[in-house]
Protein backbone atom coordinates (compact mmCIF):
# COMPACT_ATOMS: atom_id res chain seq x y z
CA UNK A 1 0.00 0.00 0.00
CA UNK A 2 2.61 2.38 0.68
CA UNK A 3 5.48 1.76 -1.78
CA UNK A 4 6.45 4.63 -3.63
CA UNK A 5 8.98 5.42 -5.77
CA UNK A 6 11.60 8.22 -6.20
CA UNK A 7 11.31 10.18 -9.56
CA UNK A 8 12.86 12.67 -8.89
CA UNK A 9 15.62 14.58 -6.09
CA UNK A 10 17.30 17.91 -6.11
CA UNK A 11 18.87 19.86 -3.42
CA UNK A 12 16.88 23.31 -2.65
CA UNK A 13 17.62 25.54 0.34
CA UNK A 14 19.83 22.77 2.51
CA UNK A 15 16.97 19.77 2.18
CA UNK A 16 15.66 17.72 -0.84
CA UNK A 17 12.74 18.84 -3.18
CA UNK A 18 11.39 14.91 -4.15
CA UNK A 19 8.92 13.82 -6.46
CA UNK A 20 7.90 9.97 -5.99
CA UNK A 21 5.22 8.29 -8.14
CA UNK A 22 2.65 5.37 -6.18
CA UNK A 23 -0.44 3.56 -7.65
CA UNK A 24 -3.32 5.10 -5.28
CA UNK A 25 -5.88 2.63 -4.11
CA UNK A 26 -8.49 5.35 -4.02
CA UNK A 27 -8.13 7.14 -7.37
CA UNK A 28 -7.29 3.81 -8.89
CA UNK A 29 -4.39 4.89 -10.77
CA UNK A 30 -0.52 5.98 -10.63
CA UNK A 31 0.05 9.49 -8.85
CA UNK A 32 2.56 11.82 -8.51
CA UNK A 33 3.33 13.79 -5.48
CA UNK A 34 6.10 16.00 -4.55
CA UNK A 35 7.68 16.39 -1.14
CA UNK A 36 10.19 19.22 0.70
CA UNK A 37 12.12 17.31 3.41
CA UNK A 38 14.04 20.10 5.13
CA UNK A 39 17.43 19.62 6.75
CA UNK A 40 15.65 19.70 10.17
CA UNK A 41 14.53 15.76 8.82
CA UNK A 42 17.94 14.68 9.73
CA UNK A 43 17.65 15.18 13.53
CA UNK A 44 14.10 13.98 14.27
CA UNK A 45 10.38 13.94 12.85
CA UNK A 46 9.09 17.13 11.20
CA UNK A 47 5.36 19.02 10.68
CA UNK A 48 3.92 18.51 7.92
CA UNK A 49 2.29 21.11 5.86
CA UNK A 50 0.04 19.54 2.56
CA UNK A 51 -0.04 22.13 -0.47
CA UNK A 52 -3.54 21.82 -2.88
CA UNK A 53 -2.87 22.82 -6.16
CA UNK A 54 -5.41 25.11 -8.77
CA UNK A 55 -7.11 23.87 -12.00
CA UNK A 56 -4.30 22.56 -14.20
CA UNK A 57 -2.13 22.23 -12.35
CA UNK A 58 0.62 18.80 -12.24
CA UNK A 59 2.77 18.68 -8.54
CA UNK A 60 5.31 20.67 -10.53
CA UNK A 61 3.90 24.32 -10.82
CA UNK A 62 3.79 24.26 -6.93
CA UNK A 63 7.37 23.13 -6.10
CA UNK A 64 8.92 24.66 -9.10
CA UNK A 65 7.32 28.61 -9.15
CA UNK A 66 6.01 29.23 -5.56
CA UNK A 67 9.55 29.78 -3.61
CA UNK A 68 8.52 27.64 -0.65
CA UNK A 69 11.59 25.89 -0.13
CA UNK A 70 12.85 28.69 1.71
CA UNK A 71 10.40 28.90 3.98
CA UNK A 72 9.96 25.32 4.95
CA UNK A 73 13.61 25.33 5.19
CA UNK A 74 13.54 27.95 7.88
CA UNK A 75 10.78 26.82 10.01
CA UNK A 76 11.69 22.77 9.24
CA UNK A 77 8.48 21.73 7.94
CA UNK A 78 7.66 18.75 5.55
CA UNK A 79 5.58 19.97 2.53
CA UNK A 80 3.53 17.62 0.36
CA UNK A 81 2.27 18.60 -2.56
CA UNK A 82 0.05 16.27 -4.14
CA UNK A 83 -1.38 16.54 -8.20
CA UNK A 84 -4.85 17.71 -8.84
CA UNK A 85 -6.71 14.84 -10.10
CA UNK A 86 -6.19 11.65 -10.87
CA UNK A 87 -4.37 10.53 -14.33
CA UNK A 88 -5.14 8.72 -17.05
CA UNK A 89 -8.06 6.74 -16.23
CA UNK A 90 -9.20 7.15 -19.97
CA UNK A 91 -12.87 8.29 -18.40
CA UNK A 92 -14.91 9.30 -21.61
CA UNK A 93 -14.36 13.40 -21.91
CA UNK A 94 -11.50 13.69 -18.74
CA UNK A 95 -9.37 16.13 -21.15
CA UNK A 96 -12.00 18.20 -22.55
CA UNK A 97 -12.51 21.27 -20.78
CA UNK A 98 -9.59 22.59 -18.29
CA UNK A 99 -11.88 23.08 -15.42
CA UNK A 100 -13.25 19.44 -15.40
CA UNK A 101 -11.84 16.13 -15.23
CA UNK A 102 -7.95 15.57 -15.30
CA UNK A 103 -6.49 18.45 -13.86
CA UNK A 104 -9.63 19.50 -12.10
CA UNK A 105 -10.52 16.87 -8.97
CA UNK A 106 -12.00 19.86 -6.73
CA UNK A 107 -10.84 17.65 -3.73
CA UNK A 108 -14.05 15.98 -3.37
CA UNK A 109 -15.34 12.23 -4.16
CA UNK A 110 -17.50 11.77 -6.97
CA UNK A 111 -20.72 9.99 -6.81
CA UNK A 112 -21.58 10.18 -10.11
CA UNK A 113 -21.51 6.47 -11.83
CA UNK A 114 -18.90 7.80 -14.65
CA UNK A 115 -16.27 9.23 -12.10
CA UNK A 116 -16.99 7.48 -8.88
CA UNK A 117 -14.34 4.99 -9.27
CA UNK A 118 -11.48 7.57 -9.95
CA UNK A 119 -12.24 10.97 -8.66
CA UNK A 120 -11.84 10.45 -5.26
CA UNK A 121 -9.43 13.05 -4.46
CA UNK A 122 -11.19 14.20 -1.12
CA UNK A 123 -10.04 10.65 0.53
CA UNK A 124 -7.10 10.82 -1.58
CA UNK A 125 -5.94 14.42 0.60
CA UNK A 126 -6.93 13.07 3.79
CA UNK A 127 -6.66 9.74 4.45
CA UNK A 128 -4.43 7.86 1.76
CA UNK A 129 -1.32 10.31 1.31
CA UNK A 130 -1.25 11.29 5.03
CA UNK A 131 -0.90 7.11 5.62
CA UNK A 132 1.61 7.61 2.79
CA UNK A 133 3.53 10.34 4.03
CA UNK A 134 3.17 8.57 7.68
CA UNK A 135 4.67 5.11 6.44
CA UNK A 136 7.83 6.93 4.60
CA UNK A 137 9.34 9.75 6.25
CA UNK A 138 10.07 10.61 10.03
CA UNK A 139 7.19 13.20 10.52
CA UNK A 140 5.31 14.58 13.37
CA UNK A 141 1.97 12.47 14.26
CA UNK A 142 -0.53 15.13 14.69
CA UNK A 143 1.23 18.34 13.58
CA UNK A 144 -0.23 19.21 10.11
CA UNK A 145 -1.13 22.22 8.27
CA UNK A 146 -2.91 22.60 5.05
CA UNK A 147 -3.27 25.37 2.85
CA UNK A 148 -3.60 25.80 -1.55
CA UNK A 149 -5.15 28.06 -4.38
CA UNK A 150 -7.77 28.72 -5.98
CA UNK A 151 -9.46 25.12 -6.69
CA UNK A 152 -6.68 23.74 -3.95
CA UNK A 153 -7.78 27.24 -1.44
CA UNK A 154 -11.31 25.81 -1.76
CA UNK A 155 -9.58 22.35 -0.97
CA UNK A 156 -7.84 23.04 2.21
CA UNK A 157 -10.33 25.17 3.33
CA UNK A 158 -12.94 22.16 3.22
CA UNK A 159 -10.30 19.18 4.08
CA UNK A 160 -9.55 21.61 7.36
CA UNK A 161 -13.31 22.56 7.94
CA UNK A 162 -14.51 18.45 7.64
CA UNK A 163 -11.94 17.40 9.92
CA UNK A 164 -11.81 19.53 13.39
CA UNK A 165 -8.06 18.66 14.96
CA UNK A 166 -6.69 17.27 11.94
CA UNK A 167 -4.68 20.07 10.97
CA UNK A 168 -3.61 22.64 13.08
CA UNK A 169 -3.89 25.35 10.70
CA UNK A 170 -5.17 26.69 7.38
CA UNK A 171 -4.65 29.11 4.83
CA UNK A 172 -5.08 29.93 1.08
CA UNK A 173 -4.48 32.04 -1.99
CA UNK A 174 -7.58 33.24 -3.72
CA UNK A 175 -9.87 30.15 -2.95
CA UNK A 176 -12.41 28.89 -4.21
CA UNK A 177 -14.64 30.10 -1.37
CA UNK A 178 -18.27 29.04 -2.46
CA UNK A 179 -17.93 26.73 -5.32
CA UNK A 180 -21.82 25.99 -4.85
CA UNK A 181 -22.13 29.47 -6.08
CA UNK A 182 -19.54 29.98 -8.85
CA UNK A 183 -20.01 28.72 -12.61
CA UNK A 184 -16.50 26.52 -12.04
CA UNK A 185 -17.97 25.18 -8.58
CA UNK A 186 -20.85 24.38 -10.02
CA UNK A 187 -20.01 22.59 -12.98
CA UNK A 188 -17.36 20.40 -10.84
CA UNK A 189 -20.09 19.60 -8.56
CA UNK A 190 -22.64 18.82 -11.29
CA UNK A 191 -20.44 16.67 -13.11
CA UNK A 192 -19.22 14.82 -10.27
CA UNK A 193 -22.39 14.92 -7.67
CA UNK A 194 -25.02 14.91 -10.02
CA UNK A 195 -27.72 17.86 -10.07
CA UNK A 196 -29.62 16.58 -7.63
CA UNK A 197 -28.69 16.27 -4.51
CA UNK A 198 -27.54 19.79 -3.16
CA UNK A 199 -27.18 18.32 0.51
CA UNK A 200 -23.66 16.40 -1.06
CA UNK A 201 -22.32 19.32 -2.37
CA UNK A 202 -23.12 21.41 0.83
CA UNK A 203 -20.56 19.05 2.33
CA UNK A 204 -18.11 20.28 -0.31
CA UNK A 205 -18.65 24.01 0.31
CA UNK A 206 -16.18 26.17 2.65
CA UNK A 207 -19.38 28.31 3.47
CA UNK A 208 -21.78 25.95 4.36
CA UNK A 209 -19.57 23.98 6.40
CA UNK A 210 -18.53 26.70 8.31
CA UNK A 211 -22.20 26.65 9.20
CA UNK A 212 -21.95 23.44 11.45
CA UNK A 213 -17.90 23.74 12.57
CA UNK A 214 -17.53 23.03 15.67
CA UNK A 215 -14.18 21.63 16.37
CA UNK A 216 -11.09 23.56 17.94
CA UNK A 217 -10.35 27.18 16.99
CA UNK A 218 -8.92 27.49 13.60
CA UNK A 219 -7.71 30.57 12.54
CA UNK A 220 -7.98 31.02 8.55
CA UNK A 221 -5.63 33.52 6.42
CA UNK A 222 -6.56 34.44 3.15
CA UNK A 223 -4.60 36.47 0.74
CA UNK A 224 -6.96 37.66 -2.56
CA UNK A 225 -5.42 39.80 -5.33
CA UNK A 226 -7.52 42.60 -6.59
CA UNK A 227 -6.29 42.70 -9.80
CA UNK A 228 -7.09 38.89 -10.16
CA UNK A 229 -9.96 38.24 -12.85
CA UNK A 230 -11.23 35.28 -11.53
CA UNK A 231 -12.26 37.52 -8.65
CA UNK A 232 -13.90 39.61 -11.02
CA UNK A 233 -15.72 36.82 -13.02
CA UNK A 234 -17.42 35.82 -9.36
CA UNK A 235 -15.53 32.48 -9.26
CA UNK A 236 -13.86 33.64 -5.93
CA UNK A 237 -16.18 35.25 -3.78
CA UNK A 238 -14.30 35.58 -0.81
CA UNK A 239 -16.87 38.19 0.23
CA UNK A 240 -19.01 35.41 1.31
CA UNK A 241 -16.58 32.87 3.27
CA UNK A 242 -16.11 36.33 5.21
CA UNK A 243 -19.78 36.36 6.32
CA UNK A 244 -19.70 32.82 6.45
CA UNK A 245 -17.00 33.20 9.07
CA UNK A 246 -18.44 36.30 10.93
CA UNK A 247 -21.74 34.27 11.92
CA UNK A 248 -20.07 31.36 12.72
CA UNK A 249 -17.57 32.67 15.40
CA UNK A 250 -14.30 31.54 13.19
CA UNK A 251 -11.56 34.06 12.58
CA UNK A 252 -10.58 34.76 9.14
CA UNK A 253 -7.82 37.58 8.14
CA UNK A 254 -9.02 38.30 4.52
CA UNK A 255 -5.89 40.26 2.72
CA UNK A 256 -6.86 41.75 -0.25
CA UNK A 257 -4.06 42.43 -2.33
CA UNK A 258 -3.55 45.57 -4.43
CA UNK A 259 -2.78 44.73 -8.01
CA UNK A 260 -1.68 41.21 -7.51
CA UNK A 261 -3.40 38.63 -9.80
CA UNK A 262 -3.87 34.86 -9.89
CA UNK A 263 -0.31 33.51 -10.63
CA UNK A 264 2.59 32.22 -8.71
CA UNK A 265 3.99 35.57 -9.13
CA UNK A 266 1.11 36.46 -6.46
CA UNK A 267 1.64 33.37 -4.20
CA UNK A 268 5.09 33.30 -3.90
CA UNK A 269 5.35 37.12 -2.89
CA UNK A 270 3.00 35.81 0.49
CA UNK A 271 4.02 32.43 0.58
CA UNK A 272 6.49 33.60 3.76
CA UNK A 273 3.63 35.18 5.64
CA UNK A 274 1.25 31.68 5.04
CA UNK A 275 4.26 29.67 6.38
CA UNK A 276 4.77 32.07 9.37
CA UNK A 277 1.11 31.59 10.32
CA UNK A 278 1.64 28.03 10.00
CA UNK A 279 4.51 28.12 12.48
CA UNK A 280 2.65 29.56 15.06
CA UNK A 281 0.31 26.76 15.31
CA UNK A 282 2.76 23.84 14.48
CA UNK A 283 5.71 25.16 16.63
CA UNK A 284 5.01 23.44 19.85
CA UNK B 1 14.72 51.10 -32.73
CA UNK B 2 13.12 51.62 -28.97
CA UNK B 3 9.82 50.74 -29.34
CA UNK B 4 8.95 47.41 -27.07
CA UNK B 5 5.77 45.82 -26.32
CA UNK B 6 4.53 44.68 -23.52
CA UNK B 7 3.48 41.46 -23.61
CA UNK B 8 2.49 40.02 -20.05
CA UNK B 9 2.93 42.22 -16.14
CA UNK B 10 2.66 40.73 -12.97
CA UNK B 11 2.63 42.07 -9.72
CA UNK B 12 5.44 40.10 -7.42
CA UNK B 13 6.93 41.38 -4.51
CA UNK B 14 5.67 44.96 -4.59
CA UNK B 15 7.11 45.60 -8.04
CA UNK B 16 6.29 44.37 -11.82
CA UNK B 17 7.60 41.17 -12.89
CA UNK B 18 7.11 42.43 -17.38
CA UNK B 19 7.85 40.97 -20.37
CA UNK B 20 8.49 42.98 -23.32
CA UNK B 21 9.35 42.11 -27.19
CA UNK B 22 10.61 44.36 -29.76
CA UNK B 23 12.43 43.83 -32.84
CA UNK B 24 16.20 43.99 -32.92
CA UNK B 25 18.43 44.91 -35.39
CA UNK B 26 21.66 42.88 -33.99
CA UNK B 27 19.71 39.99 -34.40
CA UNK B 28 17.03 40.49 -37.25
CA UNK B 29 14.45 39.03 -35.68
CA UNK B 30 11.31 39.68 -32.61
CA UNK B 31 13.02 38.71 -29.33
CA UNK B 32 11.44 38.39 -25.85
CA UNK B 33 13.33 39.68 -22.83
CA UNK B 34 11.85 39.88 -18.74
CA UNK B 35 11.93 42.82 -17.07
CA UNK B 36 11.47 43.13 -13.48
CA UNK B 37 10.67 46.80 -12.33
CA UNK B 38 11.26 46.93 -8.00
CA UNK B 39 9.21 49.18 -6.10
CA UNK B 40 12.39 51.43 -5.84
CA UNK B 41 11.79 52.41 -9.37
CA UNK B 42 8.98 54.92 -7.94
CA UNK B 43 11.16 57.26 -6.71
CA UNK B 44 13.81 57.30 -9.63
CA UNK B 45 16.73 55.73 -11.38
CA UNK B 46 17.83 52.12 -10.00
CA UNK B 47 20.84 49.91 -10.80
CA UNK B 48 20.44 47.25 -13.49
CA UNK B 49 21.34 43.53 -13.42
CA UNK B 50 21.27 41.80 -16.20
CA UNK B 51 20.69 37.91 -15.73
CA UNK B 52 21.93 35.47 -19.03
CA UNK B 53 20.21 32.27 -19.07
CA UNK B 54 21.48 28.82 -20.05
CA UNK B 55 20.98 26.02 -22.67
CA UNK B 56 17.65 25.70 -24.37
CA UNK B 57 16.16 28.47 -21.63
CA UNK B 58 13.85 31.30 -22.64
CA UNK B 59 13.27 34.38 -20.83
CA UNK B 60 10.18 32.37 -18.59
CA UNK B 61 12.98 29.97 -16.87
CA UNK B 62 14.56 32.80 -14.77
CA UNK B 63 11.37 34.99 -14.22
CA UNK B 64 9.63 31.70 -13.01
CA UNK B 65 11.31 29.11 -11.03
CA UNK B 66 14.85 31.90 -9.57
CA UNK B 67 13.64 33.58 -6.79
CA UNK B 68 14.82 36.21 -7.75
CA UNK B 69 12.50 39.11 -7.10
CA UNK B 70 12.31 38.84 -3.69
CA UNK B 71 15.89 39.74 -3.69
CA UNK B 72 15.37 42.37 -6.53
CA UNK B 73 13.03 44.27 -4.43
CA UNK B 74 15.01 44.35 -1.61
CA UNK B 75 17.78 45.84 -3.08
CA UNK B 76 16.07 47.57 -5.82
CA UNK B 77 17.61 46.89 -8.44
CA UNK B 78 15.67 46.24 -12.06
CA UNK B 79 16.55 42.54 -13.30
CA UNK B 80 16.91 42.33 -16.87
CA UNK B 81 16.81 38.79 -18.83
CA UNK B 82 17.08 38.19 -22.08
CA UNK B 83 16.31 34.90 -24.15
CA UNK B 84 19.14 33.00 -25.25
CA UNK B 85 19.20 32.90 -28.88
CA UNK B 86 17.79 34.61 -31.97
CA UNK B 87 14.67 33.01 -32.35
CA UNK B 88 12.47 31.62 -35.47
CA UNK B 89 14.97 32.89 -38.24
CA UNK B 90 14.19 30.13 -40.15
CA UNK B 91 18.31 29.07 -40.54
CA UNK B 92 18.39 25.03 -41.90
CA UNK B 93 19.15 23.16 -38.74
CA UNK B 94 18.52 26.08 -35.88
CA UNK B 95 16.13 23.71 -34.16
CA UNK B 96 18.33 20.31 -34.55
CA UNK B 97 19.61 20.64 -31.36
CA UNK B 98 19.67 21.59 -28.02
CA UNK B 99 23.31 22.91 -27.59
CA UNK B 100 23.16 24.56 -31.06
CA UNK B 101 21.21 26.87 -32.87
CA UNK B 102 17.74 28.20 -30.84
CA UNK B 103 18.29 28.35 -27.26
CA UNK B 104 21.84 28.39 -27.42
CA UNK B 105 23.32 31.39 -28.96
CA UNK B 106 26.28 31.47 -26.69
CA UNK B 107 26.47 34.99 -26.50
CA UNK B 108 28.82 35.59 -29.73
CA UNK B 109 28.68 36.86 -32.10
CA UNK B 110 29.09 34.50 -35.52
CA UNK B 111 31.19 34.87 -38.31
CA UNK B 112 29.97 31.69 -40.30
CA UNK B 113 28.17 32.68 -43.14
CA UNK B 114 25.15 30.49 -42.25
CA UNK B 115 25.07 32.37 -38.88
CA UNK B 116 26.20 35.71 -38.85
CA UNK B 117 23.57 37.66 -39.74
CA UNK B 118 21.07 37.13 -36.69
CA UNK B 119 23.47 35.09 -33.97
CA UNK B 120 25.10 38.29 -32.86
CA UNK B 121 23.93 37.61 -29.15
CA UNK B 122 27.24 39.40 -27.86
CA UNK B 123 26.21 42.52 -29.53
CA UNK B 124 22.53 42.37 -28.44
CA UNK B 125 23.58 42.04 -24.54
CA UNK B 126 26.32 44.19 -24.09
CA UNK B 127 25.01 47.11 -26.85
CA UNK B 128 21.68 47.11 -28.33
CA UNK B 129 19.55 45.79 -24.69
CA UNK B 130 21.17 48.21 -22.56
CA UNK B 131 20.05 51.14 -24.92
CA UNK B 132 16.29 49.79 -25.17
CA UNK B 133 16.61 49.47 -21.27
CA UNK B 134 18.41 53.39 -20.99
CA UNK B 135 15.51 53.93 -23.38
CA UNK B 136 12.80 52.69 -21.53
CA UNK B 137 13.35 52.60 -17.83
CA UNK B 138 14.41 54.52 -15.05
CA UNK B 139 17.51 53.55 -14.71
CA UNK B 140 21.01 54.75 -13.31
CA UNK B 141 23.60 54.38 -16.20
CA UNK B 142 26.89 53.09 -14.98
CA UNK B 143 25.66 51.11 -12.33
CA UNK B 144 25.08 47.54 -13.70
CA UNK B 145 26.08 44.34 -12.85
CA UNK B 146 26.18 40.95 -14.71
CA UNK B 147 25.31 37.06 -13.62
CA UNK B 148 23.95 33.79 -15.84
CA UNK B 149 24.11 30.38 -15.40
CA UNK B 150 25.82 27.59 -17.14
CA UNK B 151 26.25 29.01 -21.05
CA UNK B 152 24.95 32.36 -19.37
CA UNK B 153 27.29 32.06 -16.75
CA UNK B 154 30.05 32.19 -19.60
CA UNK B 155 28.28 34.93 -21.46
CA UNK B 156 28.08 37.01 -18.01
CA UNK B 157 31.97 36.36 -17.67
CA UNK B 158 32.90 37.27 -21.04
CA UNK B 159 31.06 40.07 -21.42
CA UNK B 160 32.56 41.15 -17.89
CA UNK B 161 35.82 41.01 -19.16
CA UNK B 162 35.28 42.31 -22.73
CA UNK B 163 34.14 45.33 -21.23
CA UNK B 164 35.99 47.16 -18.52
CA UNK B 165 33.89 48.60 -15.92
CA UNK B 166 31.13 48.66 -17.90
CA UNK B 167 29.67 46.23 -15.22
CA UNK B 168 31.02 46.89 -11.36
CA UNK B 169 30.36 43.59 -11.13
CA UNK B 170 29.91 39.60 -12.28
CA UNK B 171 29.09 36.31 -10.51
CA UNK B 172 27.72 33.31 -11.89
CA UNK B 173 26.08 29.66 -11.50
CA UNK B 174 27.95 26.81 -13.03
CA UNK B 175 29.20 28.59 -15.70
CA UNK B 176 30.85 27.02 -18.73
CA UNK B 177 34.30 28.32 -17.40
CA UNK B 178 36.33 27.46 -20.43
CA UNK B 179 34.50 26.82 -23.39
CA UNK B 180 37.03 26.42 -26.01
CA UNK B 181 38.55 23.19 -24.11
CA UNK B 182 34.59 21.48 -23.24
CA UNK B 183 32.29 19.54 -26.13
CA UNK B 184 29.54 22.16 -25.39
CA UNK B 185 31.81 25.36 -26.24
CA UNK B 186 34.04 23.40 -28.99
CA UNK B 187 31.03 22.19 -30.74
CA UNK B 188 29.33 26.08 -30.25
CA UNK B 189 32.20 27.78 -31.24
CA UNK B 190 33.06 25.45 -34.39
CA UNK B 191 29.76 26.14 -35.84
CA UNK B 192 29.35 29.91 -35.12
CA UNK B 193 33.10 30.94 -35.35
CA UNK B 194 34.67 28.04 -37.67
CA UNK B 195 37.40 25.69 -36.82
CA UNK B 196 40.26 27.79 -38.39
CA UNK B 197 40.30 30.89 -36.47
CA UNK B 198 41.14 29.72 -32.98
CA UNK B 199 42.16 33.55 -31.88
CA UNK B 200 38.38 34.08 -32.41
CA UNK B 201 37.50 31.17 -29.81
CA UNK B 202 39.99 33.22 -27.38
CA UNK B 203 38.15 36.78 -27.66
CA UNK B 204 34.44 34.58 -26.25
CA UNK B 205 36.53 32.33 -23.71
CA UNK B 206 36.91 33.74 -20.00
CA UNK B 207 39.93 31.56 -19.21
CA UNK B 208 41.56 33.43 -22.34
CA UNK B 209 40.39 36.95 -21.73
CA UNK B 210 41.18 36.89 -17.80
CA UNK B 211 45.07 36.73 -19.37
CA UNK B 212 44.90 40.19 -20.97
CA UNK B 213 42.02 41.61 -18.38
CA UNK B 214 43.65 45.03 -17.13
CA UNK B 215 40.58 47.41 -16.55
CA UNK B 216 39.24 48.20 -12.61
CA UNK B 217 39.33 45.23 -10.19
CA UNK B 218 36.51 42.30 -10.82
CA UNK B 219 35.28 40.30 -8.19
CA UNK B 220 34.43 37.52 -9.39
CA UNK B 221 31.39 35.02 -7.59
CA UNK B 222 30.68 31.99 -8.12
CA UNK B 223 28.88 28.72 -7.18
CA UNK B 224 29.23 24.83 -8.48
CA UNK B 225 27.18 22.09 -7.16
CA UNK B 226 29.21 19.16 -6.81
CA UNK B 227 26.14 17.14 -7.55
CA UNK B 228 26.29 18.89 -11.16
CA UNK B 229 26.63 15.72 -13.83
CA UNK B 230 27.60 18.55 -16.24
CA UNK B 231 30.59 19.06 -13.84
CA UNK B 232 31.84 15.51 -14.02
CA UNK B 233 31.12 15.31 -18.15
CA UNK B 234 33.78 18.39 -18.05
CA UNK B 235 31.86 21.04 -19.79
CA UNK B 236 31.90 23.43 -16.69
CA UNK B 237 35.44 23.00 -15.44
CA UNK B 238 36.02 25.53 -12.76
CA UNK B 239 39.14 24.65 -11.47
CA UNK B 240 40.62 26.55 -15.18
CA UNK B 241 38.67 29.39 -14.34
CA UNK B 242 40.27 29.24 -10.68
CA UNK B 243 43.45 28.49 -12.12
CA UNK B 244 43.44 31.81 -14.40
CA UNK B 245 42.27 34.40 -12.10
CA UNK B 246 45.00 33.33 -9.85
CA UNK B 247 47.60 34.07 -12.70
CA UNK B 248 45.96 37.54 -13.69
CA UNK B 249 45.30 37.97 -10.22
CA UNK B 250 41.96 38.84 -10.07
CA UNK B 251 39.78 37.50 -7.04
CA UNK B 252 37.48 34.83 -7.55
CA UNK B 253 35.36 33.30 -4.77
CA UNK B 254 34.41 29.51 -5.68
CA UNK B 255 32.01 27.70 -3.87
CA UNK B 256 31.44 23.75 -4.38
CA UNK B 257 28.34 23.36 -3.34
CA UNK B 258 27.74 19.78 -1.42
CA UNK B 259 25.26 18.00 -3.61
CA UNK B 260 23.53 20.58 -5.42
CA UNK B 261 22.90 19.86 -9.34
CA UNK B 262 22.49 22.25 -12.36
CA UNK B 263 18.99 23.21 -11.64
CA UNK B 264 17.16 26.17 -10.40
CA UNK B 265 16.38 24.88 -7.70
CA UNK B 266 20.02 25.11 -7.15
CA UNK B 267 20.05 28.36 -8.31
CA UNK B 268 17.74 29.66 -6.47
CA UNK B 269 19.36 28.62 -3.25
CA UNK B 270 22.12 31.10 -3.45
CA UNK B 271 20.55 33.82 -5.47
CA UNK B 272 20.08 35.82 -2.36
CA UNK B 273 23.87 35.99 -1.89
CA UNK B 274 24.02 36.76 -5.92
CA UNK B 275 22.12 39.73 -4.49
CA UNK B 276 24.05 40.74 -1.78
CA UNK B 277 27.04 40.35 -3.52
CA UNK B 278 26.17 42.57 -6.74
CA UNK B 279 24.69 45.20 -3.54
CA UNK B 280 27.87 45.76 -2.40
CA UNK B 281 29.28 47.48 -5.83
CA UNK B 282 26.11 48.72 -6.43
CA UNK B 283 25.34 50.69 -4.31
CA UNK B 284 26.91 54.00 -4.15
Amino acid sequence: MTSITEESTNKVFGGWQKVFSHQSKELGCKMKFGVYVPPQSDSGPVPVVYWLSGLTCTEQNFITKAGSQSHAAKHGFLVVAPDTSPRGCNIEGEDDSYDFGSGAGFYIDATEEKWKTNYRMYSYVTKELPAVIAANFKVQADNNAIMGHSMGGHGALICALKNPGMYKSVSAFAPICNPTCCPWGIKGFTGYLGEGNKNVWKEYDACELLKKYNGPPLEILVDQGKGDNFLADGQLLPDNLVGACAKAGVPVVMRMQEDYDHSYYFISTFMGDHFDHHAKFLKD
